[in-house]
């Protein structure tokens, strides 16, 4: 990371969603930051504004983008399994590939490439799942605050239904994750989550110790995995018979509330969508990864009619794709099958709303404005475009539109993440 | 394009598929050719073969791939106008931008990058429209030829229900098309083919030209569309109130037999299923396109089962991919939606049926063998896929699949295509 220091103007075509489904463009206009904080975002500069100017000319620059649902060690396993299930994907290659980060030296290979590949990608912010190890963990966190990510890290709590390597005790996992959150004072830009990885892997006794943590620590909010898929949720009513709905028994355990998130929510129906809401829990659409292990396609538009909060995950590595911009039309894709499916009732996510979900939606977890909040640190991708098939003329909303389907990492040539310019 | 002389052998992980869910590897193995033609596949050279190895290591070497359906035009539009169907689409995005190519320099610019990144993407043979020009089309041709891209290309014929500056007349679109076969001697490895757009575009009386063509010229096949839509359906049975179904429409002009391509087939019912299975033609399934323009999802495991042609096509603009990888990922994503809306009934399609098609499958159009063909020309891609997140000892099937999910075309280090080196 490079600091920012005094007056720094970036210049480009700015691009971002004010609100679900609105878009702001500024032609050549400017981004004025003061030690790396925003201090405006103007089509001219004031005058006499003494700012150093990083023209990036006819580059593209949007906010940055949040995955709010990944697994950091399951990043090895990208591509892989695709003909499994949740279940079975989980017992063949998931476990068995996160067992492996008991090897601290493997974590730091597997994760030092992670965090520069979301940096490469645009990725600034995540609520992220590590594995049940404490030390990798926090191999993790390091490498992540090198690269520039910011955001919330979770060890994960597991002990039962795993793989012997990857199971603890209860006063282990309770233990452990006590010492982790203390241990979490010595990052920067990264924080704590609770992390129970689902009803299934948990006892009650731990669900109610991370209720307890949670109460204890309420700048420490708590991530998990909501009705994914049919068999999970036939799973957790067998284990959980006195819960009618899957999100009952988070809510039993006080593992359910604001700042909350619930990755997937497929199968939620309209009472649990109304719990979610009311409780102001942070349902994350994980499109790609629903799509390959087959779970199906999550109610995306009611949830966003419904006025849930809402944002993406790429959930790799049940998803095959790290970019958010390959996420962002992953969610279009679905989206228009379940237009057809309703019959055309539910209308698909646009363009502009899968943006909007990708960097405003997504940020508002973390506490930043809409945009490039003024007064906050720069989170910022430049794209440059212009190596796309030739088509001269076209708007910037159009040329948004080519990003998202067309970006790879070498499309993006500049991130700035937490008011620094990091390193590609 | 860098011939192959002499003997010459390939040495790397040898992978590819003989039959649909088949699939053949050979570790370290050796592809000996002469004179860019395969003679055999080796575990290890005869004794004494005096051949020069070309030593790729530890890469993964797959036959190329074949892209049957695919708009040379749309190329500078690829990523836009997602948020329209396929009528909107066409007559917003799709006809403007394919007007542009009676400017050849124009068509020099796109058709130019458009035939290397078809090679950098390992595909090689192609079923490809091109606009309704003539000269543009040549263009095409010489560019294809350069690059190593080898197949059939058709200028596209279109007398009626298209923008004005995208509309002949029917003597012309006749003449014109006429012409363009004689002409089309000129090259090497390419073949014309004749392509009626679809049916709402194409009047009675130049479909029966194009019929009577068609059997004047046995070694010209014909490509089209067929049931992608539903609006569209409805307006061909408008036009041709004497079919009951869509195909009827181009087997009452002739325009209907072995060797024939309809691309997307989506809602093709057991009836037209069976009259492409009696007639030999080729059915292609484009994935991206039906998914992206909201046209619904192909009934592919039933199309297989009943033992039609079945092919992968890219379908760019309505498809956003160009790589036949992320095609087939493409394919596998719709089936498992296909699958669960079939209640779990119609299987999805499996890693390995979606590399057959995108290779055994699509080059048996072409007369090819299935993998690479002992006796005919070389096709093959090198994959370098040490890049992709740290895993060590994946079996050669595993690296295949992660390459179908995750390579780009930087994974790409060498195409070979009619016997010979392209340039990347």
């Amino acid at each position: 990371m490079k600091a920012m220091h005094g007056l720094c103007a970036l210049r480009g075509n700015l691009v971002f969603a004010p609100s679900l489904g609105e878009l702001t463009v500024i032609p050549k206009g400017y981004i004025l930051t003061r030690d790396g904080v925003v201090e405006g975002i103007y089509q001219n500069l004031p005058a006499g504004c003494p700012a150093e100017v990083i023209n990036y000319g006819d580059a593209l620059i949007t906010p940055s983008f949040s995955d709010l649902h990944l697994h950091a060690p399951q990043f090895p396993m990208l591509g892989l399994g695709m003909d499994l299930q949740l279940l079975d994907w989980l017992n063949t290659y998931t476990f068995p590939t996160e067992a492996r980060f008991r090897d601290v030296e493997y974590a730091q290979t597997v994760y030092h490439r992670l965090a520069k590949e979301l940096i490469r990608r645009g990725t600034t912010r995540v609520c992220i799942f590590s594995s049940i190890h404490r030390e990798a963990t926090h191999v993790l966190m390091q490498e992540l605050e090198k690269a520039g990510v910011t955001g919330y890290v979770g060890k994960v709590n597991m002990d039962r239904n795993s793989t012997p390597d990857l199971t603890e005790t209860t006063e282990e996992s309770i233990r452990e994750t006590l010492r982790f959150i203390e241990e979490c004072c010595a990052y920067e830009n990264l924080r704590p989550i609770l992390t129970p990885r689902f009803i299934p892997s948990c006892t009650n006794e731990l669900m109610a110790a991370l209720g307890e943590m949670a109460t204890a620590h309420p700048a420490v909010p708590l991530q998990s995995h909501l009705s994914e898929n049919q068999d999970e949720i036939a799973w957790v009513k067998e284990l959980h018979p006195d819960c009618p709905q899957y999100w009952q028994a988070y809510a039993k355990y006080g593992c359910w509330g604001e700042h909350t998130i619930m990755a997937h929510c497929v199968y939620s129906d309209e009472a649990e969508r109304a719990a979610i809401k009311e409780a102001g829990v942070w349902a994350v659409h994980c499109p790609d990864s629903n799509n390959n292990i087959a779970s199906g396609i999550a109610p995306l538009r009611k949830m966003l009619e419904e006025g849930l909060n809402v944002a993406l995950g790429s959930d790799i590595a049940g998803g095959a794709k790290l970019s958010m911009t390959d996420v962002a039309t992953q969610a279009i894709r679905l989206s228009k099958l379940r237009w057809l499916e309703s019959g055309k009732q539910e209308a698909f996510l646009t363009v502009r709303e899968a943006f909007y979900l990708i960097t405003t939606a997504g940020q508002a977890y973390f506490g930043a404005q809409p945009g490039f909040g003024v007064g906050e640190p720069l989170h910022a991708v430049v794209f440059s475009d212009g190596k796309f098939a030739y088509n001269p003329g076209l708007s910037l909303e159009e040329r948004l539109e080519r990003v998202l389907y067309l970006a790879d990492k070498s499309t993006i040539t500049a991130v700035y993440s937490a008011g620094g310019q990091a390193e590609l």
